[in-house]
């Protein structure tokens, strides 16, 4: 079975909106083991519209349209579907009743341009859109389905998830169910990863693999199918041990967790408090891990010593030190550390100063020089880390090692 | 003249990148006032190509495609078109120059797989990429131009930038120039906006007004088209003018600038030194101030006051003031504010204290409820804010308010 994307909006023509929804489609159809080999975008324009349909329905089984369903004059997406299959458009009971349900919940008395939107291809399954005025539907005709949901985005994936999935995957059984996983990873880069892994992938004919760089991390993902969910799971979970096995302690999780979720546990478990001072990142390290719910049991707070003076004040380095070795210095870090653990009556303070550019830079301290320090009252760690990238990028890749430092702490102590 | 776009790419249609090369290019033909009829994504598939390609040289004139350049097999894109179009394939040695220079600088030699980089139909017009491996081209023939580039965005984007933009110019010179401008509001609603200058935007006739719902601030974009470049200036200018008077200290910026930019160019002008204190942001306010190159001029510092110990040691809030009223309330905001100008030494101290959620509601206070205060020393001013939406959305919205009550301290003082 082939599948088809089309997206219906002259603001993607236009280049107003980026066509985020063809992604969704896309991921969910790949879920389902359906292979989808177009993506169209066409204008609200009925001729586009109606040659790109008839070209889909002669080389595809499976057209998903998305958007042109509303209340205006551009909105031509059923009309056209009825002209290309030679339907009549016919009146929808249950949409004109949700739609006077939806207009009355804002106040709004229905309108000859809304009726509209109460008129589908006969022989249409429709859809209730509980979101929006805007009903979708199931076609089947000929051997071919056509579907059609909305463009705005959180109707279209609510709608999608609820009604077109179910339905997909009782017509079209999988035979074998495909799944992947993530192994999220940092402070590694991505060849060093590869290079890791490499002699393990080629060997293996049951899996295949992507490795994946991004800003935050390097994502490794496997994926393998079997004709049942319990197998499929069975066959990840033992190339995930395989893979953590070689990578070791540079996984920091899978799939949808976060550093800085994965941080929090290991915090939460062993009861313990954070504090940072950051000077290049600027606040960036206390946002993060403040992102995460409850997070107020584990971290006390910070100070963002910007500025030399707040250095000295609140976390009490000397400034005869910052006058010897510089803000920017390993010596500054680790006093950072200790004087945030003490002012903020936390059990661990983490430090971060470097240079984010693009200004700042001296003939022996380059933009990307990062020193970060760990003190738990009895130790202190040091990092010291050359980074690279604008100064956005230095500044998240400086808060990922800050986290990872404090990760590392904690798995070891 | 109708155009079209072609992304080339498995990793589209399998659902792992969203295609936001296309709507970069979109933009950049609206710009030149050529119409875009048709985008379609293809996977890396021979077949798919070809008839995708085949159908484009029918219906349209110009066709970029965008991807499957690189030295693998999967990338098909110069054997295709010149299948097509029914063209030999030859060797450019400008391409194989550059090739050597790159892979030269990463210390790596030629290997027979990128060779095939160094192939194009014959009759193209090169365009050597210095940023990758793969060579762009532009191609006349027939009437139809067939344009190709990388899929990679920042080398795609340059290398239109920098060679297809003029061509396109200089080969179809614009009869009228169309051009937009944004204007960028915070502190008001989307139908607050609309309201306002619904009678305004009724009245034109020579503009067109878009109006954009982020979750940073809501855009107000009009566009216009003249027959010269100064002209069209002049247009927007006049409506602009028109706008930012009727919505007066609401609009904060146009086009490209941020909301930190414009506070941090007004401590700056002013020469007035910040600090902030933050409890429910985190650390958010801080890294959004130092997002801003050079803003160690303008920014001292700040405390994360998380835990209500940091509110007492370091702001110096009496317990007794948070026993009474709580660390989410008028009264700690407040001293929250006076207490960070004081200890980080600076012109002004900003403090916001909220209850982000999904946790900490109590039966007055509600998730979303957000104080926040600025101190310069001689008076405090003080807000109360009830936002709404998920923890991230509020924690940034709170942001958000923080800044622009800077802002509007800045222009009224």
């Amino acid at each position: 079975m082939k599948a088809e994307i089309i997206s219906i909006g002259s603001e993607i023509l236009r280049g107003q909106i980026t066509d985020t929804n063809a992604n969704f489609i896309a991921k969910k159809l790949v879920e389902l083991g359906i292979d989808l080999e177009h993506i169209s975008a066409v204008g609200d324009n009925p001729k586009s519209l109606l040659s790109t349909l008839k070209l889909a329905l002669q080389r595809s089984d499976l057209i998903i349209t998305t958007g042109g369903l509303g209340p205006t004059e551009d909105d031509i997406t059923y009309q056209t579907i009825a002209r290309a299959l030679n339907l009549k458009l016919i009146k929808y009971p249950e949409a004109e009743e949700n739609l006077k349900r939806i207009l009355k919940k804002i106040n709004k008395t229905i309108s000859p341009s809304n009726l509209k939107q109460v008129y589908l291809p006969e022989g249409a399954k429709i859809i209730v859109n509980q979101y929006g005025t805007a009903p979708a539907m199931i076609l089947e005709k000929d051997n071919k389905i056509i579907c059609s949901f909305p463009g705005v985005p959180h109707e279209m994936k609510n709608l999608i998830e609820k009604n077109l999935i179910p339905y997909l995957k009782k017509k079209f059984p999988p035979s074998t169910i495909k799944k992947s996983k993530t192994l999220k990873i940092t402070g590694l880069g991505e060849s060093s990863v590869n290079e890791l892994i490499r002699e393990y992938i080629n060997k293996q004919t049951n899996f295949s693999f992507g490795i994946y760089a991004n800003p935050e991390d390097i994502q490794v993902q496997v994926t393998t199918q079997a004709p049942t969910e319990k197998e499929v799971e069975k066959l990840l979970q033992s190339s995930v041990n395989q893979l953590t096995k070689i990578l070791g302690n540079y996984v920091y999780g899978t799939d949808k967790q976060s550093l800085e979720e994965v941080v929090g546990n290991l915090l939460k478990t062993k009861k313990l408090k954070v504090a940072v001072a950051e000077s290049c990142t600027g606040g960036m390290l206390g946002k993060m891990i403040t992102r995460i719910p409850g997070s107020s049991e584990y971290f006390q707070g910070g100070v963002i010593s910007y500025n030399a003076k707040v250095k000295e004040d609140l976390l009490k380095v000397p400034p005869k030190v910052i006058k010897k070795y510089g803000e920017v210095s390993n010596q500054t870090a680790i006093l950072m550390a200790e004087g945030v653990r003490r002012c903020c009556h936390s059990d661990i303070g983490i430090s971060v100063t470097g240079i984010a550019g693009p200004g700042g830079a001296t003939e022996k301290k380059k933009v990307g020089l990062v020193y970060m320090a760990l003190a738990d009252g009895k130790k202190t760690i040091t990092q010291k880390h050359q980074l690279f990238g604008s100064r956005q990028l230095i500044r998240l890749r400086s808060t990922r090692r800050a986290l990872n430092l404090l990760r590392n702490y904690l798995i070891s102590n």
